[in-house]
């Protein structure tokens, strides 16, 4: 149940990617105000480990924050397009990576203190890699790790992006199963 | 080194919560456009964990998502606060509670793909509660939670809030062994 009433909407700003949605609302004690809100497409997440036992991770300038950042492969879902075609599609125009496998690993209120994002994650198994497609505001090198050592970033605060952190500390133990399939007798 | 080259800077949208910020730039292969950034404040995160080995959660509406979520105390960082001072204000003002150590456990960015957010990490340990302060805008309920059962509902898909989640897997392993310490012997 919605605490709030919504008394008037209207988009105050916009571009291609987000908008800002303006509600003149009534609080729950029943005060008049204003409640903006960052509107914008569901979001994908993708772990893609590949057959050697690497995660495909990504070191990307954002301009957002003037900084270069691990991250793992991601982006928007189109119109039209499931979630899963988003994921495979990232990995591909990403890091040219096709996986066997695509397991939904969670989803997730991105930052719902302000935007209505939508992430959805994706452990991709069996990835192999091939050309990429990257748009031209992507600034990305493809880095493959270990997986132990993607984790130890992740856990030792290496890892600035913390949609990525996210994404490999929900696939932990699958990731350590894997690994340990790697590792010397 | 930033890979663009920034020709002109302007706030196009702003609210007393974060604003949107308009570049004009060259991109990294030399072709002119446009980089809108959502700027705001940092903020701050904070896992509270009682004497009683209890995770302080709350059970919030979220206006921008029309839903309600699973999370732990967070909230900007005001200007002149140290991260630690905003921690603390935080955990005061959503559930009442003061702690006796305050751990940093990360720092990420939100949402590096269209926002600056930094998010500040915090495991607050010996947890006492009193009275609470909340905004007119915050509808919510405190919900102390078994260690383990906050943990198992982070993992299980059930904490639809994604910096909620990773807030509890970062403190995960620190989160087990007070666990354990009142596990019947």
């Amino acid at each position: 149940m919605n605490p709030y009433k919504t008394k008037s909407s209207r988009i105050v700003w916009s571009c291609p990617w987000y908008s800002v949605r303006q509600d003149e609302i009534i609080t729950p004690d029943g005060r008049p105000g204003i409640y903006n809100t960052v509107e914008t497409t569901d979001a994908v997440w993708i772990v893609p480990v590949t057959p050697e036992g690497q995660i495909v991770m990504i070191y990307n300038y954002r301009y957002t924050v003037d900084d270069w950042c691990w991250e793992v492969p991601a982006g928007s879902v189109k119109p039209g397009q499931t979630v899963e075609e988003a994921a495979r599609e990232e990995l591909l125009e990403e890091v040219g990576g096709t996986a066997v496998s695509l397991q939904k690993i969670g989803q997730f209120y991105t930052a719902n203190g302000f935007c209505n994002e939508v992430g959805h994650y994706f452990l991709a198994t069996g990835v192999t890699l091939g050309a990429t497609n990257h748009e031209s505001t992507e600034v990305m090198d493809i880095r493959p790790l270990p997986i132990d050592e993607a984790l130890r970033m992740a856990r030792a605060g290496e890892i600035s992006d913390g949609t990525a952190v996210l994404a490999l500390l929900l696939s932990e133990s699958t990731l350590r199963d894997i690994s340990v399939s790697f590792a010397s007798p």
